[in-house]
């Protein structure tokens, strides 16, 4: 397999920065090529804006979609997000690697998905969810998060973990991925800071650790989620009564 | 009522920027004092790092958590967050306006939920949900969506958006805010482009406009949204057996 990996945390020696070494060894080691976008350490600029892109097709009111389609058509996208887009193209698994933050991506991610999925180039009206434009790959969500596990079940104090990733799982969706049950690591205290001099702490994120090199033995044969597709909507796409 | 507005859209021709500028003059009407951040206008920078924290508690390793925390506790929090959480101070109710992207909130509201809700400061592990730094101020999530009303149901194509509004309604639960059913002006084709040679949709975004009008007018009798609070959950925060 290609194995892209998307990787977001400020901190190189946070956990998050030991999950993905974790995951880039293991899969090396399966005869896996993987590839990685550190973006942190690429200073990717997640803000969605009118001076990414050069020449507008509207130099005066900025439409994101617009400007989207424009430059996907024109073969003008912003250089960085170009250099994702390629990546992601060769991939056949897609791994985001991130700690929770207020319940969802980090902005650094979530402004990744608000450029680098293009409208025009990447989807249309009709190139989504199941005839998506990457139709046949997968993609999994890594995560840690500072509450331990019994929290985040339905009705626990962190919120259900299922519930806050299902936004983030759908827009891969809508994007025709297949979409992996997460991973997720609990109960990683203060974001991915590391306290080194607790043993206990440290025997959890081991553990965590070990569990994600297993997971990803294994990872090409896992079972998708489940969300609706064309077949379950009427033409406005609300949900056929069944 | 003292009402502060976070607008979040890259163009201030965008229907968002036509909301925003109806709330203002409306709640000016009705008596209220009025605040604005534009969070694209200000170049606010939603992207959480070290580089935002001088002196840093730890010069190595970053910690979101402990520089938040530290900063807060010396009173040297960054100059744009601590602006924010000023003016957040002195409102009785928060408008958060902003188009739907990618099932979330644009990154650049992302991240200033990231950078301004600080650890220490604005919540610790006691100082949560209905005993949050903003108990008894008000919040409501104002946005656009391109997917029409029909599709944005339960199983609908576009997400229902109850469970994709979850995450940020749960965040702002979780600040101490009693969270206000949102505004929701759907069909709002191109993230908020302007199509000014089509009547049908001028109509509609004037429906919108009027609509978010007459609900200002009223908001300050809302009945908030329910969440899961202190007497729902056990001692690891999971939900008690009922």
């Amino acid at each position: 397999m290609q194995v892209h990996i998307v990787h977001v945390h400020p901190e190189p020696a946070s956990f998050n920065g030991a999950m993905t070494r974790a995951a880039r060894e293991s899969l090396a080691c399966e005869g896996h090529n993987v590839t990685l976008s550190d973006l942190y350490a690429q200073g990717f600029d997640p803000v969605e804006r009118g001076e990414h892109y050069s020449p507008r097709v509207d130099g005066g009111t900025f439409s994101p979609l617009a400007e989207q389609r424009h430059a996907s058509e024109a073969g003008q996208l912003p250089a960085d997000v170009a250099r994702e887009i390629e990546r992601l193209e060769r991939a056949d698994l897609v791994i985001f690697q991130f700690p929770l933050w207020w319940h969802q991506m980090p902005a650094m991610l979530k402004g990744w998905m608000d450029r680098v999925f293009v409208n025009g180039g990447l989807y249309t009206s009709r190139m989504r969810y199941e005839r998506g434009y990457f139709k046949g790959r997968r993609a999994i969500a890594s995560l840690t998060t500072g509450a331990p596990a019994a929290a985040m079940g339905p009705g626990g104090r962190g919120g259900d973990i299922e519930r806050l990733l299902w936004p983030v799982h759908y827009s891969l969706h809508y994007m025709g991925f297949a979409v992996l049950p997460p991973f997720l690591a609990f109960g990683v205290a203060g974001h991915g800071y590391s306290y080194a001099d607790d043993g206990a702490f440290d025997a959890l994120l081991n553990g965590h650790l070990e569990n994600w090199k297993s997971r990803l033995e294994t990872i090409a044969h896992d079972e998708p989620l489940s969300f609706p597709g064309w077949g379950d909507w009427d033409g406005e796409g609300a949900a056929l009564t069944t």
